[in-house]
């Protein structure tokens, strides 16, 4: 496994691998990886990628003011070995003035799959990831880059994006990986004291909720929220948001849905934590507690 | 010479290009193509690239409300025989709709280049240039890309762009060509009424005047805008601005300047004109009248 810092080296990489008819697959992070992360990279290679990239950088274009970009956690060492452990040929790790060098001023904008829910939460979010991951593909120009559907929004948009761009990969979004217990697997776990990752459990367990609900024949868009609610509002110490959205226009259902997305955010003392689950495909639900 | 018109073929014929080891240079036009615009690909040619594209589209985008999409010269027979004469390889002409296919959303925005001088008369303007440019680049994978210096703002925007997203493409900037009595060459000018034509002299003389001061020791930049100033407000009908600017920043210059530009935007009856002059180096002045 190679490792590289400077974004010229790490396309030199990547040039060297496609001329050698490599099928490039990446798999971008902020790093702090998890089971959730290197299920992505096994899914690069079932999509047909023999040369895996795995990037790792805390973008700070993606973070608000006020948010944990200082506190985020980084374990590039621990996250070099679960690397080379699952098989990765390539990780690049730039600093940030090497994506950004002084005089830097260009951004990528997606419209209104970005207005709502954590658009709305976040402020500049998405701008942040989207000119970030047009970097990262343009400097990779990877046939795949896999996404988890944690985050559902961002997935959505980085597809969106990439179609908009003419930016030829494929976009992956892969599902969500859970704990025994429900808990969706988030970088930002880590930062939950003991009593803090039980009362986190209140939001796979309202997305279960619901997804019972949708199984027992419910399709009203505001009872499957409700539904949802009720289990995040007992644990939870803010919620942000809880809907159910369309699965690819991310607007809100109403009435008689056919299909469904149900997404949260939620603020569990100092950590804020997001999870969704799709109504209507053969995705498990949450698993029961 | 092959024609396309839809972006699938359009990339795959550039693919096949790059494949056969050919040096893809690319020439962004909106056609209504002149002398000004063959020269860019001479100038794609001189730098190395043997598989010369030439890109037809009036990109909606970068045209604000009140602006002149809908009467913008057409003239595709005309430009594709050009092309042909000049030895272009590959004219993509695709319609509105297979560049900004229903549901497209995302935009490529660079910042406080565009903030000045056309980005403060034309709102939204280079985002348009910027998102179509981008898409242009990431279709046709360019080793080159060569762009007329009327339009000196664009070109740094350009620039920028390409440098800030990672494409791996040399932007070149390519001198103003001129008629023989000064005027820069313009689709636009076509709009000119006999006397409008005559009246739109007034750009070059201020340039002139500008360089010939430049050329005598003025190096005082609030003079030299009165200087540039003179023969244009003169003939024109209305002055959008008159500046003489940092070469690379576009921001303006005050005091003793080593280096500059000046650039001048005016309306000569219904026509909006932009021209350009770069001081201390060696492009030969507009020629005098």
């Amino acid at each position: 496994m190679e490792l590289v810092h400077e974004p010229g080296a790490f396309r030199a990489a990547c040039d060297a691998a496609r001329k050698a008819g490599r099928r490039v697959g990446l798999v971008p992070t902020m790093g702090a990886l998890h089971a959730g992360h290197l299920a992505l990279v096994d899914a690069a290679a079932e999509a047909g990628a023999d040369f895996r990239v795995v990037t790792i950088f805390v973008n700070p274009l993606q973070f608000g003011e006020g948010e944990d970009l200082d506190r985020y956690p980084r374990t590039l060492e621990a996250d070099l070995e679960a690397c080379r452990t699952r098989g990765v040929d390539l990780v690049f790790a730039p600093a940030p003035g090497a994506m950004y060098p002084p005089g830097f001023q260009t951004h990528v904008q997606v419209g209104e799959l970005t207005e709502r829910l954590e658009g709305e939460h976040r402020p500049g979010h998405f701008q942040g990831v989207t000119t970030v991951v047009t970097k990262l593909f343009l400097l990779t120009g990877p046939s795949v880059a896999v996404f988890g559907r944690k985050d559902y929004q961002q997935w959505r948009i980085v597809e969106r994006m990439a179609r908009d761009l003419d930016i030829p990969v494929e976009v992956l979004g892969h599902p969500i990986v859970r704990e025994a217990d429900g808990l969706a697997l988030s970088s930002r776990n880590r930062y939950l004291s003991e009593d803090e990752r039980e009362r986190a459990l209140g939001l796979a367990r309202g997305l279960h909720a619901a997804a019972q609900a949708w199984a027992a024949g419910t399709r009203e868009a505001e009872t499957l929220v409700e539904v949802a609610r009720g289990p995040i509002e007992e644990r939870v110490d803010r919620i942000d948001y809880v809907a159910v959205v369309d699965p690819e226009t991310l607007l809100p259902g109403a009435g008689v849905l056919q299909r469904g997305l149900v997404v949260v955010a939620a603020h569990v003392g100092a950590t804020r934590l997001i999870d969704n689950h799709e109504l209507g495909v053969d995705t498990p639900p949450p698993v029961e507690l």
